[in-house]
């Protein structure tokens, strides 16, 4: 079977890893002349909205994945009648607009923080005089690890905010003072069978994703459950979904979904029986689902910028590094380590001998 | 770091798989026009023994191994000038043949079958005189998977078995009656680090591995590592190696040992900290060993000749699915699947599903 991939980047990549051994192949659509999955699959290389490249990739592929979700709806649309295409277009079209998702995490009771739209500067300040401060602006479109956001903390920080956004129509919303971020990653096949795994609880640094920490037995598994359950069924999913949640006391108001492989989940390829990236081709694919269960004490480490000696990283016996063959430069996810330990003494050392490697 | 294979078989391509989050790239030399590691590395096409092919992978490559022990000798030395090679060049030449290695495991206290060479049809019958039967005639070189070989039960044997190695020299043993075949599995780097696998018990048909079940806690444990250590040193080793022995008794007789990753191995895919597959990369790279702890009750299925259905395979949820992406034809190894349980009662319970399905 040919799996078609939209984006050629370190998730198609790992998807191309994962699903090799179940016999499985891969074709990108990528524009990049360098991109990361090319050593294991092949490319088309072409526009993410060029229709001879779409339908070329139509023609060879048995189905149809994207590896990050600013895919314009239209390709997908367009593919969506050649070949079938996993997640659904409707997943795709929440995803990318953070009013639409916000309202549905509403319209299905699964709770947020308070929020409103804006289209103006004075739409802004109105929202604010009812919200209050401290409160987040971000674009309802296009935004990731951390671009396209704003803190107003006060009057003054509004016309800056508002430039952040460049003028495009946002939410604001209040800004939580949580305790944790934590995301739960699922997948949900075909036939609708759905598989969970533990929540994570992640720390970011500027936006971006450094640390994920994976909470097997978190008195909030039940409830993230809950909440992702009634996301996958909603939108009749098909592959895996991870939603970002804050936990405040002992609610968890969820934050944004991603209609993809995560990289909160990364951890699964070494400390779950079947890994994320397995699991979205196994949905994809119709295949049964593998298992979601966890073992041991896991983390996962993000390698951003600069990338350690690898020798010092494989000197932790239970480290496992995933490299993605990305030239080195600033802010730029080039790699991740997964250190999966039998006990909390070997997983507290480890842990700590790897990030004095940063 | 670009990692040159001579050969493009399964072995290659589980190599590459796990190389690759390394930051590892690959190139084969390989014959084949079809050969299943083309998915995810490069290929030279051409003979093992092309010297203009083998200088010219010597050029593209940072370090070359190989992925079965069949690759002509001087191919070996040739690259060895230019290149660092491993396994060394001396440890294929004794894996290349039976005598030679033989005359190694007992040299080194390494108890084996008693045995003898024989280059004629007269010194076959004289050995036999000696040995007595039942015992087994072997070719001393190109043997593999039960090919090559004759049991001897009487003399009527004698003439069948004399052809059956095709008059080439070779050497008879006595046939052990034993009570468990076994392998071991171990790693040793540039460093002279030394990693062992657990045992596993290999159950063989038509010559052919069907089964290996992983034995954490098995009483010989301790002996089959210091063979395969001494093994390790006297060879000067890096890579993997496997060795093959059967269990009498107490005693464990070495019958055969492998410089290269070993299908009685596959299980540490998904049953051990680092698999077989990355730690003979690691060696080979002169990086750290991983850890070779394994998890839970763990198996491995051998795939032979057709393929189960997939989605009856997965349905097994502590099942792993490895393909090979090779045509079926009988005898030939398709693939396999690991089956790695937290406890004894839902192993026992998929292993038989499994097995119900060939």
């Amino acid at each position: 079977m040919v799996v078609g991939i939209l984006g050629g980047g370190q998730l198609a990549r790992m998807l191309a890893l994962a699903g090799h051994p179940l016999g499985l192949t891969f074709v990108t659509l990528e524009p990049a002349g360098d991109a990361c999955s090319a050593a294991v699959s092949e490319q088309i290389q072409g526009a993410y909205d060029d229709e001879s490249q779409l339908l070329a990739l139509a023609k060879i592929a048995d189905v149809v994945t994207f590896e990050f979700e600013n895919i314009p709806a239209h390709s997908v649309a367009l593919l969506s009648d050649k070949v079938p295409c996993y997640p659904p277009a409707e997943a795709l079209a929440v995803a990318q607009d953070r009013l639409n998702e916000k309202q549905m995490f509403n319209r299905l009771n699964i709770a947020t923080a308070s929020h409103q739209s804006v289209n103006s500067f004075s739409e802004l300040k109105q929202a604010i005089n009812e919200l209050g401060y401290p409160a987040v602006l971000k674009t309802r479109r296009d935004g990731y690890d951390g671009k396209g956001q704003a803190v107003l903390r006060s009057e003054t920080d509004l016309e800056k905010g508002w430039q952040a956004v460049a003028e495009n129509p946002s939410i604001v919303e209040v800004l939580i003072p949580f305790d944790r971020e934590v995301s739960i990653i699922a997948a949900r096949s075909r036939s609708g069978e759905i598989a969970c795994y533990p929540l994570t609880e992640n720390r970011h640094q500027e936006g971006v994703l450094r640390t994920s920490i994976v909470r097997p037995d978190d008195p909030l598994q039940g409830l993230a459950e809950r909440y992702i359950n009634k996301l996958l069924d909603e939108m009749s999913y098909v592959g895996v979904l991870a939603l970002e949640l804050f936990q405040v006391g002992d609610q968890l108001l969820a934050n944004e979904c991603a209609p993809r492989v995560h990289n909160s989940g990364h951890w699964t390829q070494d400390g779950a029986v079947c890994c994320q990236f397995e699991n979205h081709l196994r949905a994809i694919c119709d295949f049964p689902l593998g298992s979601t269960r966890p073992a041991g004490q896991i983390a996962m480490l993000n390698l951003i910028g600069k990338l350690p000696d690898s020798k010092a990283v494989l000197a932790q016996p239970d480290a496992h590094l995933h490299l993605y063959d990305k030239a080195p430069r600033s802010g730029r996810k080039l790699g991740h380590i997964n250190l999966c330990s039998a006990d909390k003494q070997h997983f507290e050392a480890q842990l700590e001998a790897l990030q004095a490697l940063f």
